[in-house]
């Protein structure tokens, strides 16, 4: 029986990715905040967790940025996922007779389209998507509604009142899986992921992108964040188009290590695949 | 009279930083957001705004990015400053006597290990760290504090209870000065500011960097933000150690020219001094 923890309540659309990846016999543990998923890998709580890097509107998730440095845990996969928002209430439920609506804010906010044509629902935040589901079922609020992924309808016996409700029909979101020894979900990887921290000379940043680019390595991602008590010094994470074990890439970490003061590479996994939601 | 809109209110970081620049006959405009700041400027409501960029903790406030994106206001100035926070009350109140404090959130997290030590202290999270001391002053809550910066005392005709109370001392944030007209503070800009669109090809944005490289710029800061409705796409901001006038600089962006499908030059201004607040 695999462990698999993720942010949120089951039906959530960390759940969807789980399950695209974990199929059978897994058990899924709901940990309500992001460092509590790296925090059961380290206990071993879990073997692997689900956590969302990157929307394609809001852009990174910063603070999963800093976990991915501070836990020892390391990338085994991404998953891109569509998300599709959708309006989940009790079967039989009518639109006129909803007069609140239950989700986290940013599914709320991504719904104000659809929303506005509806203002006698009154708005109420949540934590979690798939939560709000659950609370609306265990409470017996046949007045309410959640904005949910359609999974939740089928989790909780509950039903899809309005398919793909979100403003923006272009909603992706980048995860990764994350495990505690580090071991790739494929035996051909073609993507990597490192965090280095340049030398503190002009033009380092440079220096350090043209180890990978003398190599004809794409990237595809490239994050700073700040390095805590050294001021206006940063850690860069970047994201190569190459398995670890390719002879470019071990040609670039090789003059890489002339140009930092310090890397960890983070994983290195396939390429993900396009999920809908 | 010169006005400059800040965000929040007068006595706040904000406040100080557009004091240290516009030292007579200004009029300070409290803005309840930093979007408000930017349309104030647009509106011609201010001629100048303050807006926070960078803390050197938490990092970029990524929304304010995305402002200097969407408004054509341009950056006229920067300015460092040392966040210090300080704990306000009415003068010849008793620390032991205080069992409310109200603050932003972050000032309030900052502090957190001196709050520790005073465990009666309810603490009361509010918009904005000035405000909180105008608040209290009017509701005249001899039993409340706030965690505010010392300006607030000498505005309000409080008192500075304890001083200096954040955990971490090194704690600095990047503020910039935004202008309509783009009229620079200085005739002598040595640093610049720009958002580029690399071209949708492999290695682009090393391609741009390499033009400034290949000048001898060197590069501050580099800041991605996703292109909504082009997903996976960034727009990349860039801050350089060189006025736009240095031919060096003009090499570089006819060379750039080439390798990005956009850009914007969004300031060029004199590097910023070191405040303490």
């Amino acid at each position: 029986m695999v462990k698999i923890s993720i942010q949120g309540a089951r039906g959530s659309f960390h759940d969807i990715v789980a399950r695209s990846y974990f199929p059978d016999e897994t058990e899924i543990i709901e940990s309500p905040t992001y460092q509590q998923v790296f925090e059961d890998i380290k206990k071993g709580t879990a073997q692997y967790g689900v956590v969302a890097i990157e929307n394609s509107s809001y852009g990174s998730f910063l603070d999963n940025y800093d976990l991915l440095l501070k836990y020892d845990s390391s990338i085994a996969a991404e998953v891109y996922l569509h998300i599709v928002h959708n309006l989940i209430a009790f079967p039989g439920a009518d639109i006129k007779s909803i007069t609140e609506v239950y989700s986290h804010p940013t599914a709320m906010a991504e719904s104000h389209h659809f929303l506005d044509q509806h203002p006698q629902i009154k708005r109420i935040e949540t934590d979690d998507t798939a939560g709000a589901v659950r609370m609306i079922k265990e409470q017996n609020l046949h007045h309410a509604a959640a904005i949910a992924p359609k999974l939740t309808a089928e989790l909780y016996r509950m039903h899809v009142l309005s398919r793909d409700i979100g403003t923006n029909k272009k909603n992706y979101t980048r995860f990764l899986i994350i495990a505690r020894d580090g071991a790739p979900l494929t035996d051909k990887p073609n993507k990597s992921s490192l965090v280095i921290r340049a030398k503190n000379i002009p033009g380092s940043l440079f220096l350090c992108l043209k180890c990978f680019a003398d190599e004809g390595i794409n990237l595809t991602k490239i994050e700073s964040r700040p390095v805590i008590g050294d001021v206006w010094q940063y850690y860069f994470y970047l994201d190569l188009e190459a398995g670890i074990d390719a002879p470019e890439v071990q040609r670039a970490l090789k003059n890489l290590g002339k140009v930092v003061s310090m890397e960890r590479m983070l994983g290195s996994y396939e390429k993900g695949k396009m999920l809908e939601s």
